[in-house]
């Protein structure tokens, strides 16, 4: 076990699970959950302060007072426009700083990031603190993808590479070599709703979820769990295949065992750069 | 006027076009309608042989006894099914050759043109025969982008260079710096619906349409009309932007008088490779 650890939290169930792996450790943690972006369940009654994504002076004074040492950052936010913003003025001296164009993309949480190291706090990575969800290489459930499956894979691969060097997206949906979608800022759920509407006849297709290159890990990865599964088998794919070492599976074994259940394949592949 | 043009006809307005086209300029014609994707009201009482996509060999044929020597393939084809191709043997051959692999993407049309230019015929490019509807330089109405929509226009660029290259999409949506979508399969109807659900607060986005780079110009040209605009301004974009050269404005006065009444810019840009 580490210091204690401030968990800056966003959207989704993955501070919570962050969370447990503290109790599980017995680290002391903290919440800054971010109004609007944390969902309270999932906040619980953990230790927490509750910010607006405008107040980030208040943010760094409430994770000192808490004696906070490493900082992870976790869940989705969505990007805020100015007037949700209503800065504070530690706020706007941050973005006079790096500029407001960073707003909504990798860009400002990296800027987030180097802030809070500017504070004066470590910000370690969620593959960290949750180091059993980090993709392994290899099959998760009993099915492996067939040939055309591969293929797919292979086609996703290329395109989710060019898409992640422009710092779009990470997610592509490829059915018999053809790209149904790509993700933009829409979200996953999103993306396979749209490529269930769209899919051809004949065989399934395959979502692909990689890193972005040169993304930094301690800030965003790219994740699935059994909620994208039960998506993703709605869509009409055969499975799903991420990055390993550079994606999160939230939940190895319940993932296997859904994979298994809804016969898709969930695999960890290795990319090379 | 040049020889009798066969127009090998997908769905949308573009073949009636063509079709406008000959008429003023006293050229015969003739269409090879694919039944499923042509529009009846759209071939009208033209001269017409109505085919199935897996009927290469019927329709070679038809434009033999027609007279044909040109032939443009314009109008979108959505990627046929095995079971609705029931290819006929001439079809069979046809993709035993360039490989099924090559069904759903830009290979298929190139491997169809080189099919139609083995059978003797020559294929020209619509922007030969509607030579007045390729994308000039510079605003098609009043108005102009200013800084903010150059900028997005440079990130669309940016993005579109490389999901073209990557023979994904042609078409990208950005406000304010942020990727609100790309297309893959969708349509540009489609990705201007979801990225009218994603806006951001405060200035709107552009529409970005190229050429993907190499793309055969005699094939599939980016296109864009008066329809488009209305899409853009529901999505709550400022504008559109299009390759000079590169892309298919069907209208030219019609599109900037709804320019000018949306109160959006449509401007044709150059593309550098």
């Amino acid at each position: 076990m580490g210091p204690k650890l401030g968990i800056v939290a966003g959207g989704g169930e993955l501070p919570g699970l962050v969370a447990d792996a503290c109790r599980a450790q017995g680290r002391d943690f903290h919440f800054l959950a971010l109004r609007g972006h944390a969902d309270p369940k999932v906040i619980g009654d953990g230790p927490a302060d509750w910010i607006r994504l405008g107040e980030a002076g208040t943010g760094f004074e409430r994770l000192r007072q808490a004696g906070v040492a490493d900082v992870v950052m976790i869940g989705p936010v969505r990007r805020p426009t100015i007037s949700e913003l209503a800065p504070d003025l530690r706020t706007a001296r941050f973005f006079a700083r790096v500029g407001l164009k960073a707003l909504g993309d990798d860009g400002l949480l990296r800027a987030v990031a180097a802030e809070l190291e500017h504070e004066g706090f470590r910000v370690v990575g969620v593959h960290e603190v949750l180091a059993d969800c980090l993709a392994v290489a290899g099959a998760y459930g009993q099915l492996s993808p067939d040939a055309q499956a591969e293929a797919d894979i292979a086609r996703g691969v290329e395109v989710a590479k060019g898409l992640g060097a422009l710092d779009v997206g990470q997610a592509v949906v490829v059915q018999q070599g053809l790209v149904l979608g790509v993700e933009a800022i829409e979200g996953t759920d999103r993306l396979l709703a749209r490529c269930g509407e769209l899919a051809r006849d004949g065989v399934g297709g395959v979502l692909v979820k990689l890193r972005k290159p040169g993304q930094d890990r301690r800030i965003d990865l790219p994740t699935m769990g059994t909620a994208t599964l039960a998506a993703a088998k709605q869509a009409g794919l055969r499975g799903i295949a991420v990055e390993a070492g550079g994606a999160l599976v939230l939940g190895r074994e319940a993932v296997a065992v859904e994979a298994n259940r809804l016969g898709l394949f969930v695999i960890g592949i290795e990319i090379v750069a």
